[in-house]
């Protein structure tokens, strides 16, 4: 794992909470983007060298919608940088970690993402993430 | 803020968390510091120019203690560098957010800490945090 790429927060109000994370982080978001396949809306902020994603569920089913719904806004993932996605993925597997999608899918700000399940990560929901190279 | 200094992960049993994440990160913990005032056990790793420590209580009547009760396992804080953590205190009060340490506290990994509320900061425990010049 290069570094911690981004958190991830579940918010309950995309515009309410980039004010908040406006004041909280010192500079506004530099992006805003709709992920259609998870159902979120994410912004972006930049800390240093690494990210802060907030996401507002698109629509009941999303998975942030049911998050928030059982444990309120909050941390929802840590997304880590890899340089080699499947490599990683492989390694991780070996290791017994539960890899929630063999194939890494496209997520926002244009990387390739994939996921561990918390059950086998003391609780945490983590990403890694690959940036895709067009 | 300048970078995401560290996630703070809130562990049973920091011997079985350190296994689990040295293999998660890929290398071993490179600290292990007792944290008397919190009542907790920290193990700490790199990730890059990022860090993750680990947070065991040592006694029921710990933060740690109580948050896993509630919550179970997971991601217990963010935590910020700051240049300057008196300054950026005094701009966060004057921007509404609630500064649950109005004078820094000595925290782990030598550092000057404070905490704002997860009321004001959509649900995220968030650390500031100063490296202390010996």
């Amino acid at each position: 794992m290069n570094k911690i790429e981004h958190i991830g927060i579940a918010v309950k109000s995309l515009k309410d909470s980039c004010v908040l994370f406006e004041k909280l982080l010192g500079a506004p978001h530099y992006k805003i983007e709709e992920v259609a396949l998870e159902a979120v809306n994410t912004a972006f902020f930049k800390a240093g060298d690494n990210k802060v994603e907030l996401l507002e569920a698109t629509n009941p089913n999303s998975a942030i919608a049911k998050f928030i719904e059982k444990k309120g806004e909050g941390v929802h993932h840590i997304a880590f940088a890899v340089s080699n996605i499947e490599t990683e993925i492989e390694r991780l597997k070996n290791e017994g970690f539960t890899v929630l999608n063999e194939q890494p899918k496209r997520g926002a700000d244009n990387k390739l993402v994939a996921f561990l399940h918390p059950k086998t990560t003391n609780g945490v929901l983590i990403e890694l993430c690959q940036d895709i190279k067009d």
